[in-house]
């Protein structure tokens, strides 16, 4: 199986502020071609630096991808040290001077003289388009070696590793095909799912298995090796049937969908709508809701009501509810989800009242203390949370565990 | 200054789902001594990458801290290939070993034969006590390099180097301190930032200028040395006074503030309130505004309103405004933002409405056009953007304009 090397190239990759993500993506297809990721360099601007990486990785490995250093600027480095290593001139390339320089027009901005560095290509190299910025990458044959730099950022290195680099790896990848498979997992801790299921996965091994938990929802993935890539799946679909099994609807994803696609295909397919009421989630949920494209089919409508006399002028919450209970409360919670139901004539509404922090937390009702509501034309209900975190993950958390108590009830 | 390199070892980071993240908090601990990171590397559990890897940090730099590989198991190979590349045998430390074999016995289990592995010390180096799980560190002086090899886990590796490696270091790093400061820029790009800046910087060599362009805006990133802090941030202040002229108010935050906090910030000051009316960005605004602690004093409400029926029953645009100019135009933004000033009693109504795709486009109206709006008591205007990208780009670009669009009016 052939290996790559990845090299990325910045001097914010060196900082404590910034970490090298594009290799994740890149490993990601790598591997379902069938080639392993051998090595990581990360390097800054810094010419020699690049050079001797460069250098390195070209004496140990067939395919070498790099990321960032083709912008525009001074310290934008890659293309003159890799052809300078390859020993390959520059030369200016007047039809992708003339893109870049259209692509400027176009936006109604006049191109800056820095810009005419992006059109400097390495001899017999082959320049990549860049549909989504101005850099074009550059694929390069050395021997047996299969260079390409894409450029740093990942909606313009993505599509062009696909168009370009991909169809060029595909005969170069062995025999073995890999396929990946995630499962999502709503509700449930890291090691109780571990427990369920680790009976399963431990008598197989392939599919590799891989639990992970990123802070709000357990990750499940499986990676399965075949001569064809049919063939892994079917080793997938052997694993991944009885780990299902085991699980039952505390799955919400099986192809790796978030929680917000996943309800606005069952909204859809039901011909459902839904509608927001939001305090402490301050219009997140609306936000995920609407991430997903063709969302104005279901989602009518969203509201977020900080105050109390917001919640009653908006959501029609009585005065004295909110002053019996607080705003803080189940039966605010379950009022606000129908006061919007109502209002928008949604088939449901959801709502959440809570408190994200850091301040405003008692000790009756501290930081982390949220109620979630859901009401259709025949149910109305609450959900009680105590979450853990700071005031960014309670929220995340928060609009987690709403959207979960709208699948749960009405959409699996 | 002296140049450190840090040495990931680790199979898992070399798949799509891990990356290496100690190497942000080691970078962080090393810059505050004054020591640059040079190159970062991440390897496998593959001893000849290993080798090749430590042999090559050798050669350039005198301050080389690798984490993992030093478990219990097989594939932890730390130990083993360095001891090899540095020609000292491995010395069985037995006080070690009684040590991990205490930790087992007092958690009530039995040593297993595999850790007596992590006992293996090369001749004539320094172990390093791990107060939090079974692998010691190890520090080696070879010549005038510092060989620092810690544990992977990051609650075992920040106290380890903590204690034993910045104590080292501290006299190694010399009289230097750096500091670091970022300047936010917004309505510019990149090149044409780099065009009015580059002759200020270039005639700096300290503080050292990144420029980084995220999507959505352009970071400047600035890092100076001297031999105290103060004078460090002395350095800054010359360079990024100078850079704040030349881009004046498109500069948005001079801490690293996000426009969020920002607002947050000057509204507080001013003692103004706003309220937000979102079509195309479905609550991002709002989200954005109240992912900030505080917010409640000057957000006052939000509605997200997708429907033509919703922006007239919600926020008052009238319907035939909207028959005769479509949703998407400057007259229903204004009306948008006028109408949501109105019902909140807020000092700013902000509106959005456009099309962000991937459905909804026409030539007339394409994908990526969106009108902000803003309404106070005594103005009311729009502005018109042309976004590109994809769905959640357009969408978080146009939250970004109408944030600096508040900014640029009201908050300066």
């Amino acid at each position: 199986m052939p290996n790559a090397e990845i090299i990325a190239i910045g001097s914010e990759l060196l900082t404590p502020f910034r970490s090298d993500t594009n290799s994740l993506w890149l490993t990601g297809e790598l591997n379902a071609l069938g080639i392993t990721v051998r090595q990581k360099s990360i390097v800054g601007d810094d010419e020699q630096c690049l050079e001797e990486s460069l250098r390195d990785a070209l004496k140990r490995s067939p395919i070498i991808i790099s990321t960032g250093g083709l912008g525009p600027t001074e310290d934008d480095i890659t293309r003159k040290v890799f052809a300078r290593v390859l020993k390959r001139p520059l030369v200016l390339h007047h039809d992708i001077l003339d893109r870049i320089r259209h692509l400027f027009e176009s936006r109604g901005m006049k191109m800056s003289s820095n810009n005419e560095r992006q059109a400097l290509i390495p001899r017999d190299a082959e320049p990549m388009t860049n549909h989504h910025g101005t850099a074009p990458g550059i694929l390069i044959h050395e021997g047996d070696c299969l260079i390409a730099m894409l450029p740093g950022p990942p909606r313009e290195m993505k599509p062009m590793f696909t168009s370009y680099v991909r169809p060029v790896l595909e005969p170069l990848a062995g025999n073995l095909r890999m396929r990946t498979r995630m499962l999502r997992v709503s509700g449930m801790g890291e090691s109780q799912v571990d427990s369920l299921i680790s009976p399963i996965y431990m008598r197989y091994n392939n599919p590799v298995t891989t639990i992970l938990f990123n802070n709000t929802e357990v990750e499940l993935h499986f990676t399965a090796s075949a001569p064809t890539e049919g063939e892994a799946e079917k080793l997938l679909d052997e694993v991944c049937f009885k780990v299902e099994e085991a699980l039952g609807e505390n799955i919400f994803s099986h192809r790796g969908e978030t929680l917000e696609e996943i309800i606005g295909l069952r909204l859809t397919v039901k011909g459902y709508t839904i509608a927001t009421a939001e305090s402490c989630t301050g219009g997140l949920i609306a936000k995920r809701l609407t991430d997903v494209p063709g969302s104005s089919k279901y989602f009518l409508e969203g509201v977020v009501a900080y105050s109390n006399e917001a919640k009653t002028r908006l959501l029609d919450v009585p005065e004295a509810l909110i002053a019996e209970h607080g705003a803080v409360s189940p039966e605010v919670a379950e009022a606000m989800a129908v006061g919007i139901k109502e209002r928008s004539g949604a088939t449901f509404g959801v709502s959440v009242t809570g408190i994200a922090g850091p301040d405003g937390g008692t000790e009756e009702k501290p930081v982390g203390l949220v109620y979630v509501g859901l009401a259709s034309d025949f149910h109305v209900k609450h959900r009680k949370f105590i979450l853990p975190g700071d005031r960014e993950r309670i929220r995340f958390l928060t609009s987690q565990a709403a959207l979960d108590l709208v699948r749960r009830n009405y959409l699996l």
